[in-house]
């Protein structure tokens, strides 16, 4: 068995955002001229998730509502709360701990054949 | 390294279904002669989600009250409002929204050892 | 492509508990002297789960209140109900359905490069 890695940088605009890559992933398949195994796709950033599901913008609309009420971008996370925390401070750290949550229930990776 | 491919058609009955699968992938495992590495288990549609849990049926009870308590069925999901929709539109379209949203939490496939 | 297995005993003392693995898994990558591939974490417990998040102190209690609001310890679940429940009864059986509720978004495993 043969396996290739092919990376890709991807930069969001506006949070949350969808992003479809599966053109990308298509090329990468076809590239390491693989026809019988899978691909796994991984996400290096704790707020960046990869999912697999149906590109329909309503339907995008609905999953973005669904992360902002469980997870409202305003909320008392600890995680946001700079004077109190002292773990992974950067100069320019924002308050992300609704993303770091969205993504704990999203998840980093998918596999697909 | 070996690498061999299954594929099962799973007809549902009911929305949500439980259905345990672990026979199969076990005939699947055997079948394939291999003895260390991993099986990935992935769904080919949107809607069917893909769990590693336990099977006990009170569980599956619990689990199919919270999936609609967090997604119900009856909710003004944008990706069910016909009159709007465009894209991904087909002649037997069901409004399916609230799948949609649960599988974006439940997601695809499993790995297993 | 070489495959190579490792397995680990882990003993949570509360819960929800957050155990970082992360020195583990690289002492088996090394281990394994496989420099190109990915990394299969797999938890063998149905309330155990394996993700990655970033491991800063306050957002894991961010993701503990989180876990016991959508799940409360305290609740309803059926699965916990042992004057009416049959299936995978054991003497020592306790009332975890919140713990089998909160796996069920958490998952089983995660892959990584």
């Amino acid at each position: 068995m043969i396996s290739k890695s092919f990376c890709k940088w991807v930069k969001t605009t506006c949070a949350p955002q969808f992003i479809d890559i599966i053109d990308w992933v298509t090329e990468c398949v076809e590239e390491s001229q693989i026809a019988n195994g899978f691909a796994v796709v991984f996400s290096k950033h704790t707020t960046a998730a990869v999912k697999i599901n149906e590109n329909e913008p309503l339907l995008l609309d609905d999953m973005a509502a669904f992360l902002e009420k469980i997870f409202p971008r305003k909320h008392d996370y600890q995680h946001n709360n700079f004077e109190i925390r002292t773990v992974n401070m950067n100069e320019d750290e924002s308050p992300n701990g609704h993303a770091h949550l969205q993504h704990l229930l999203l998840g980093t990776k998918r596999v697909f054949h």
